[in-house]
């Protein structure tokens, strides 16, 4: 099923922006984007509210009805408008796997690399986590997150030991989290892949190769 | 397509398992459960680390392979594998609403609930993250997650005050993960419905009330 082509609204600075250009480029398909400049604040104008009330890039305003935000939420609406190349799995037991790959790159990985920026830079003082609400910076969550990374790491190469790719024997969106965290630590914590870990030193070659990975 | 019915290892303690439960009694299957004693701290024992070496619980056994942990992949795979009365919704836009929501109701709500909770218990020093590793607790989150928590009914309120559900005109699994946080916060952080945010009670007052409420 396609339906009319919705306007994906991303900013180039945004990893979680880069987790949807991925999905996109490995399936093929051409999404018209709009660019929403962070560096100006532009996701806290009034003009960009009225897209998502949470200041959030990305968001898919489709054609005919609501703005979808939450990568995982575009990644599904797209995995079902445009079913070609499936990167959330292809069966039941697929399914399950990328849905729990994908989510401990996210929540072990991805996650704490983002805590440990907002808890550190500057310019997010009182922005400590991302949305409509005014948090505080904890400054104690620094060395935990950054030890959290480490964890990751060291857990992830351990599965990719085993495995060709994050979720089994197919690319699929638990890989792309995975490289998107990966080159967010290297570029925002100084934390590049540990050189003992080479089986994901190994897994990382292969998928940063693919096209995909410029997007 | 049904297969070889799976083992669900819960506990009747684990707000996250009661996500699950909830799942299954709504679509009306069966799933044979084996119960993990965590005031035991059986979830660490080398019988239950061969099932999920994370330690965690649910945890769904398939007859003919892996274990899948982390609620999310659980769900997705009984609605791949038993698709009557879907709970993940039945088109892509809809699938893509209950993805968004269902997660803000997690990360803006159940997520701090257990942020609150795990980084106070004395009995979880040393154990402020769930999962293979040791954290320790940081008292400051206690607070800031106790105020995202506040904001969580009072976005959700005004969410309830234009929708019957949260994704909209259908219950969901949008709407599991929102009451099992609304009597999580309840009981674990003395956090009831605000008063005044009535449009949230009488959301619970309906969802509270069906069979798979007490699940």
């Amino acid at each position: 099923m396609t339906t009319a082509t919705p306007i994906l609204y991303e900013s180039k600075g945004s990893p979680n922006a880069r987790r949807v250009r991925i999905f996109i480029a490995e399936k093929g398909i051409d999404i018209p984007t709009k660019p929403v400049d962070l560096g100006a604040k532009e996701q806290f104008s009034d003009a960009y509210r009225a897209i998502n009330p949470r200041s959030q890039v990305p968001a898919l305003a489709l054609a005919d009805g609501p703005v979808i935000a939450e990568v995982l939420a575009i990644w599904r609406y797209l995995e079902e408008a445009y079913p070609q190349t499936p990167l959330l799995g292809s069966t039941a037991k697929s399914k399950a796997l990328v849905t729990m790959w994908e989510r401990r790159a996210e929540l072990d990985g991805f996650a704490p690399v983002m805590e440990g920026v907002r808890n550190a830079v500057a310019g997010l003082k009182g922005r400590a986590l991302s949305g409509p609400h005014a948090y505080e910076q904890i400054p104690e969550l620094i060395a935990r997150s950054k030890q959290r990374v480490a964890d990751f790491f060291a857990d992830f190469n351990e599965r990719l030991e085993t495995v060709r790719f994050v979720a089994g024997d197919d690319f699929s969106a638990a890989d792309i989290t995975t490289l998107v965290t990966a080159d967010f630590a290297a570029n925002a914590l100084t934390m590049p892949i540990p050189v003992e870990h080479t089986a994901f030193q190994r897994w990382y070659d292969e998928v940063s190769a693919r096209p995909s990975a410029a997007a």
